[in-house]
């Protein structure tokens, strides 16, 4: 099997405090995600530029990676609805390529 | 040193129950992979879609994030072996295009 | 949103034992990066080909992985320092095309 056998996805990786991980959980549950990782034990430090320099995270919060693995198609939801979340409570996202295996898993 | 200096490698995650990671680094020494990354205090949730709906992991299970950088050629049978893993035990895998400065580290 | 519409950033991931994390920190603010998220209850194993087969970690080692996500012109001076800091220390890295919905926040 080769790398251009795998199905390309999008993974999606956010970075919140831990009392918002539920949220996050149930924006992923309105998306149709059903499956997921998440990391415990992160911690992080961040400058809102955007927002004046305010502290996005300082470096003594308990943060949360969640990872999740989606079609393309379901990206745009997911990352409207975090960026509505973000606009409340400090968190980031990266969207990256991905490939699988067995893309029946991730829809 | 631009990113276009560095060497394209795949970056292979996979996501077991704790009890799988040394079956997963069997299968990574097989591979001739000699270096890898492993995340601890990971959990998870997943529905397996393609077995009926079958739950892939439950939230309290105490999962391991793996993480290994190969050359294109390495990641074929990487692949294959875990896809034959994943047929008897839960366990999901992402592979995704990287970059590295120092190549020989990774062959 | 589509994943058209987000801004392409350079994530950088980096493999350190603990007692270097300081060190990569500083190599991040000179580099003008205010943000990272960093995992620890990491292990791994690695063997330096390049250095006749030394070990480069042991799996006993506590290992932190921090990342984080820059502007493409900001990864060659990271990459630069961090390698200076690997002839002398343990270490890898990658590094991986991301994108994320708030450009703003990583310059």
């Amino acid at each position: 099997m080769s790398v251009t056998e795998l199905t390309p996805m999008q993974k999606l990786e956010v970075v919140v405090g831990g009392e918002d991980v539920p949220v996050v959980r149930d924006l992923f549950a309105q998306a149709g995600v059903t499956g997921w990782t998440s990391v415990e034990n992160v911690s992080g430090l961040g400058h809102d530029g955007f927002h004046q320099g305010r502290l996005l995270f300082n470096e003594r919060a308990a943060l949360a990676l969640l990872i999740t693995v989606v079609p393309e198609e379901r990206i745009g939801a997911l990352v409207a609805g975090l960026r509505a979340l973000f606009d409340e409570r400090p968190g980031v996202m990266f969207v990256s390529e991905t490939r699988v295996s067995r893309p029946e898993y991730f829809r």
